[in-house]
């Protein structure tokens, strides 16, 4: 094939011929031929019958748009060989009024697209050639009716005219015959219809209906063309990351007919079963049908399989009993195209006159138990390697499997939409604060804690919801941050929403619901449904576990999972998460007793009112981080110091500060003075990160202290040795680290000699500022591990908040200036680039030096293949999403980018 | 001086001596002997009299700090033949009874240091030498005055006994003997007093004093060496810049007298005037005296001269008639010394009966008036080079010339300190509004506008004012850098200040000042006055028109400035700039009608609207262009289009807001919806810069209307060629420029067709994001120049907002973690490596791309010699920064990085 693709130059091939037992084309030639016409290729060498026909290329799509819609000068010559050899095949001729060849004009690209032109079936077609149809197939009104089609197929998608017009004559001729079905008109009802319908396109265009079939055939040609660039085309490209210079192909092919008869068929079918995945043929058929009418839902289609009937409790006939033969034909093909395919394929075939005719054959798009269930039978059919199995699965589609989803069969009315923030189907009654969503799930509701946007301070509340919605904030905001943590669904930024919380209501547009009324939320598809939705457990299927552990074997990277809490620690473990990649400290400050104390030490005038506040936590903090190591029984724990600002722990309403105040034993005065003072303009780049440590460094000497017991304290009980990973959050120069890597120490050997230990930790850094990756080099001289934080650096190098970018980055990624939001898909260009050569520089400095990421990007695929080639040692992301690393990693290992068609 | 330089090794020489004629040293070694040591060498060479010595070498410093406070094995034997060298060009020996050589022991590192030992006299004597010093001085009073005024030094500094311990035991003997003054104590108090000294210092020590001179001079040495690493000394240097392992090195010398009798003298000089520049010998002198008796101000020194004691209106003798002999001699050392080191020296020397001696010379201090004099007057008696005057004045210097400054014989009273923003001296009365300053201002009165902080909406305030003081913000917020580029006085950040608006008064701790009461400024320092301080009006010399002449011949960059206003840009103009490199469009729109017309356009909802509201704006940013283009008359002039997020146009108090929406005739509410969604949580990261474009193109179609209309009316009104360099702010992406390219050429392409005009323009953009840096090559594709925003780029690439940064910078300076505040000096190695990094990339896409920086860095002399070396075509400051600008510049193609020692 690359030998093929290279020659594309002025002396190109520009059409390529198949049919008859052979082709110029085959299935490796999908990039110049598009997928359907490769396939077509593919099919007629390996001896399926396939009506001929021919392929132009993709090339010439690329000529036609570059050149103002003209043509290669060699174009007609080569068509007009083509044709002639599909007439040499079939032994009709193009035009011939008695012996007329009949074709379909059919784009076919890359990637099949909506927006584009799509078919014209029976091209050929006039007012002589009908007349010789009629002869041939001995049915005059299956001639007209034909020929009627084929007019307003072809007015509609070639010249334009709208559909309705044709309806409407349909309409008035029936009410003239007095009937009411079209099948009750007859041959010269519809040759009267055909006159009508000439005489309203001529009135339409100012132009008569074009008779002469190579009139006919090279305007439909030119309308495939020219609809690869409009509008819908480039935005659907647009959105799927399709380059406008791809183009697509056109697929002109001999017409066969499925509705010639009793003895004609036409029918769709998969080589297995697309839902489950049972290795069953399963398809539907219609006797004397187009193609169209299966799928248009007008005849009710019947099975394929005597199987397939018993299971659909249909009453009508298998084709295995109808058409016996044919049927046995179809199941030979069925296993040649899975053998020579090697995967499930979703397949077309007309059966004229008791003749089968394959008009189509491509991947077969199934669901993610299905796919799963294939692969692995694959595999152990020895059909593909493990391998394989393992390159087929979209990583991604794990999330359906993993989480609760929609019933398919209940009936919802949507409230509204926001983004999928995080996946999962969850009902529940609404409550505006954390504290309410608490309450009542104490009493055993469920809850949907439904926020305009969510702080650290509604953790809580978060933890007790069954999901969270709020009103504003992007796929990486807070909320969705957190849900995606806890592994609780979440629609995020639903714009639409109007929250009114002293009113305990919320609205959209004149619907409103009211505290304690019950909502669904999916969390995948981002749609917030009134009342209670029906929802389906997820179970993990053999094949889950069987897959999964042949993607374990086949990773380099290790992957992690980001958690906080003996909760999410042991989610984290469940799913197989080798190690904690992110333990944020923080995150345990908020609750009961913690935020007081927390508080205190902020309000404290000096450092000795702080230490006695941090006193108190040093045991919570402790206990939390010994019960970890203990989940953790040895595997590696990354613990991050403390991060967010500290005006994050302080309230904003004045009786919330009131409270602190009393709690705090101070004046209120003070507490608003504090808050006035911690105030930030841009706190995402503030007083934050080691920066805290530097100037409060009692506050990391308490969260040392707290590692180093809980890590003899978790030693001693597992009867492990745990090398606690601390590490230092926003550093952007190597000094940050050597002096609070001095503190740390210092806290290690006070606590080793008091306790007569040898303690084994690190001190890394999270490399999550374009500094610290340019200054990589020299951070590694002093900090034994990065872990990249790729959500700040992306802020950081893109300058772009991803609490703020909501308002304009959808619209960024619609007009293609971002190819997809870099906070859920890294920028590979950008700040890949800075991952890259902090990466090279930090090993250069220390050859064995530790290297994980720990952002967002951690659990997204395509991501994860860059951190492969970077060569990171680990990715760790949110617990619900480290089986979606663990295989994507090992897609990453396998040098393949994703899987196969899945859904 | 390399060579010897080269020579660290076990086997170094530790120990270099010099006088009698010959030296080991020279004054290239100041390295190695430290700046003292290296021009005693210097001098001895050249056959100056220097009393005979030695210098320890800084590596013996380095050696003691790095092994535990020891010396080099061969360091004893060095020192016994060098001080054997003393004392055989003395020809007394250390410690004999009959005739003692006395040596004075003082540290001398590479740049002079407070906080270390400094000087130890009379080493050597005891209660033997003592009395060969009587009988040898024939005045047993002055060598027992010697003795107890060596033990209280030494004491003092080498064993830590406290000064005030000597004091009382000295009043003690006063009152003994029923007298008041030291001058009437006699031989034998002194040693009576001796007696009790010694006594003292064994009480408090435990141990004797000293009396072995060998052992006197050993500690001496180890105190200096030691008090490298005192904590004073370590603060210093951080605070400096001075590396660890630089160390210090020690000086023992020959004492010689000048207080053995009425042919004795000792003084300072200056080889030229330090004050005025001018050439004439300057300095002071005192018979029989040491030389600490000149500087503590006991005695009224006398001048050297008879000019001298004419200027000055003295009734004391001059040198020049006292010992005219001596003076002569002075006089010839005086020329020597400035042909040989070929710049102004500060020299000390001391005269022992009637024999001249050179105890000191160095690089002399002097005004920046003086500076520029000095280095002018000696380029033109070609004793140094144009160039060399060039690199010798201190760019940043110049700012005390260009602003006023406060008279220094005024009293003050300073309120409180704050960051030394904008430079100059000012007085007025307090305004705590923009409004109210303008009012006042408008009055006739010198006003000085007080703000917690400023924002866009104070511009018209501060442009009234005199001076800006503000409570928040650091040397890089809002009020810093618009006080700058409208060269007003600016103290920033005064964190002591409580400014109560209500009450109309702000309170330094128990002062308060209200609003109409009278303050002064000084912006250059910092600091804040109560009352009216006068204030020296700047005159600009013709030295410093003909050094910047010479400046302007020497540089390779050109300067620009950053101005917005009619009124800016010609007082660019009249500093020198030679082009405009950042005009930022925003402010324009604050004034008057505009910010009307701007809000209208905020709140429309619709294109429409917003398209209606910017009709009203673009004939008077039309106006503001046109000015601009006429005032520079062909200049280049990059414009800025709109770059701030659209909230700062918007007001946030309740009174405002009601007067906005009256305005705009919308709803109160309607408004406060649009502010809380413009919201955001780092604007700085946010909706901003070509976001804002993106979003809303009619803004910057607009904008670009106005540029090109301007063009064409000010090019024939100046029959100049007007090319519009059109500068895209904040771009991320190729695809950002490629999108508004679009719109500015399309609006360009209307504009000439309509006046039939060739319209000659640039489209370029600021690089002020990592990524945008890495992706350069990308973008000078698209671009035509790049401008560096290096306040952006420094924010981002260190993830450092410069409005918070003042919560946590000053603490890592004072740690030395930054060297120097980012946002003053460039980061070289994190953002400076971007700016290589683009700088590369962008000239391989485009090789002749136009470079420039218009942050706040481009008047900082520092980051200009950077800017020299990655090869930018301009820089652009602030107006008055331009002469700094001018002279870095030149500086920085010369290849030197700095001036002399000018204060």
């Amino acid at each position: 094939m690359a030998k093929k693709a290279k020659g594309k130059s002025p002396a190109s091939k520009w059409v390529y011929g198949f049919g008859g037992g052979k082709a110029e084309g085959d299935a490796g030639m999908k990039e110049l031929l598009g997928g359907k016409g490769a396939n077509l290729a593919e099919m007629s060498t390996i001896g399926l019958p396939v009506p001929p026909g021919f392929t132009l290329t993709t090339e010439v799509c690329t000529y036609f748009e570059e050149r103002g819609q003209s043509y290669p000068d060699d174009l007609e010559a080569e068509l007009d060989l083509a044709l002639a050899s599909i007439e040499k095949i079939v032994g009709a001729k193009f035009g011939d009024p008695a012996n007329p060849l009949l074709v379909s004009v059919r784009s076919g690209g890359r990637a099949s697209m909506p927006g584009m032109m799509d078919t014209v079936l029976n091209l050929g077609l006039n007012d002589e050639t009908v007349e010789g149809l009629a002869t041939l197939s001995g049915d005059a009104r299956f001639a007209y009716d034909s020929y009627r089609r084929f007019i307003q197929m072809y007015a509609s998608v070639v010249l334009g005219v709208e559909h309705h017009q044709f309806e409407e004559l349909i309409e008035f001729g029936k009410d003239e015959k007095g009937v009411t079905l079209d099948t009750e008109l007859e041959a010269d009802d519809w040759k009267t219809l055909v006159g009508r319908f000439k005489a309203m396109i001529e009135e339409n265009l100012g132009m008569p209906f074009p008779l002469d079939p190579r009139d006919q055939l090279w305007r439909a040609i030119g309308a495939v063309f020219a609809s690869w660039m409009n509008q819908r085309a480039i935005t659907y490209r647009r959105l799927h990351n399709i380059p406008d210079d791809w183009g697509t192909a056109v697929n002109v092919q001999a017409m066969v007919f499925g509705n010639m008869g009793e003895n004609c068929a036409t029918g769709v079918a998969f080589t297995r079963n697309p839902s489950t995945g049972e290795n069953a043929f399963y398809g539907e058929y219609l006797v004397n049908a187009q193609g169209e009418d299966v799928v248009a839902g007008i005849r009710t289609p019947q099975n394929l399989t005597l199987a397939g009937k018993a299971a659909n409790k249909s009453k009508l006939p298998a084709m295995e009993e109808v058409m016996p033969d044919i049927f046995g034909q179809l199941d030979t093909v069925r296993r040649t195209l899975e053998t020579h395919y090697r995967d499930v394929q979703d397949i077309e075939f007309t059966v004229q006159k008791g003749m089968l005719w394959m008009l189509q054959t491509r991947t077969g798009k199934r669901t993610t138990q299905a796919a799963l269930r294939i692969a692995v039978e694959m595999a152990q059919e020895k059909l593909i390697t493990r391998e394989e199995a393992v390159a087929r699965i979209d990583p991604l589609a794990l999330d359906q499997i993993l989480h609760p989803t929609l019933d398919p069969n209940a009936n919802i009315t949507i409230l509204t939409r926001g983004l999928p923030a995080s996946p999962g189907a969850a009902s529940g009654i609404v409550a505006f604060t954390a504290d309410e969503a608490e309450a009542l799930a104490g009493k055993g509701e469920d809850v949907i804690l439904v926020r305009i946007e969510t702080s650290p301070e509604d953790i809580h509340g978060m933890h007790a919801a069954r999901g969270i919605l709020t009103a504003r904030g992007g796929m990486t905001s807070h909320a969705a941050v957190v849900a995606r943590g806890m592994g609780r669904a979440c629609v995020a930024g639903a714009g639409e929403l109007r929250i009114d919380i002293p009113a305990r209501q919320m609205t959209v547009r004149d619907v409103s619901v009211k505290a304690g009324e019950r909502i669904t939320i999916d969390g995948g598809a981002g749609t917030v449904m009134l009342g209670e939705v029906p929802t389906i457990q997820p179970t993990l299927s053999d094949e889950f576990e069987t897959l999964m552990s042949w993607a374990d074997g086949a990773r380099r990277m290790k992957v992690r999972a980001n958690a906080d809490t003996p909760v999410d620690v042991r989610a984290a473990l469940d799913f197989g998460a080798e190690g904690i990649g992110l333990c944020r400290t923080e995150h345990m400050f908020f609750e009961g007793e913690r935020i007081v104390a927390m508080r205190e030490m902020i309000l404290a005038e000096d450092e000795a009112g702080r230490r006695s506040a941090l006193q108190k936590i040093l045991p919570m903090q402790r206990r939390d981080f010994a019960e970890i190591f203990e989940i953790m029984a040895g595997l590696p724990v990354t613990i991050r110091l403390l991060d967010p600002p500290l005006h994050e722990f302080l309230p904003h309403q004045d009786h919330e500060l009131e409270e602190v105040a009393r709690a705090a034993e101070v004046d209120v005065a003070h507490v608003r003075r504090r808050v006035a003072r911690l105030y930030e303009t841009n706190p995402m780049l503030g007083h934050r990160g080691c920066r805290l440590g530097i100037t409060y460094p009692e506050i990391y000497e308490m969260q040392a202290r707290a590692i180093f017991e809980a890590a003899i304290e978790a030693g001693a009980k597992t009867k492990q040795t745990i090398v606690p990973e601390i590490m230092i959050p926003l550093a952007a120069t190597k000094a940050e680290i050597d002096i609070l890597k001095e503190v740390i120490d210092r806290v290690a050997s006070e606590v080793a000699s008091r306790e007569g230990i040898k303690l084994d930790y690190q001190v890394g850094t999270m490399i999550e500022l374009p500094r610290a990756a340019l200054r990589a080099g020299e951070i590694a001289k002093s900090a034994e591990f990065f872990s990249f934080g790729t959500n700040d650096l992306t802020q950081t190098a893109y300058g772009l908040s991803r609490d703020d970018a909501g308002n304009f980055l959808p619209d960024y990624q619609a007009k293609g200036i971002v190819p997809h939001d870099p906070f859920v898909t890294i920028d590979i260009d950008g700040v890949g680039e800075l991952i890259s050569i902090a990466c090279e520089r930090g090993r250069k400095t220390r050859k064995d030096i530790k290297l994980g990421i720990c952002g967002e990007h951690g659990g997204d695929p395509a991501s994860i293949a860059f951190f492969e080639t970077v060569g990171l040692d680990y990715v760790s992301c949110s617990p619900y999403r480290v089986p979606i690393a663990r295989l994507a990693a090992a897609q990453a290992t396998l040098g393949k980018k994703g899987g196969d068609g899945t859904a």
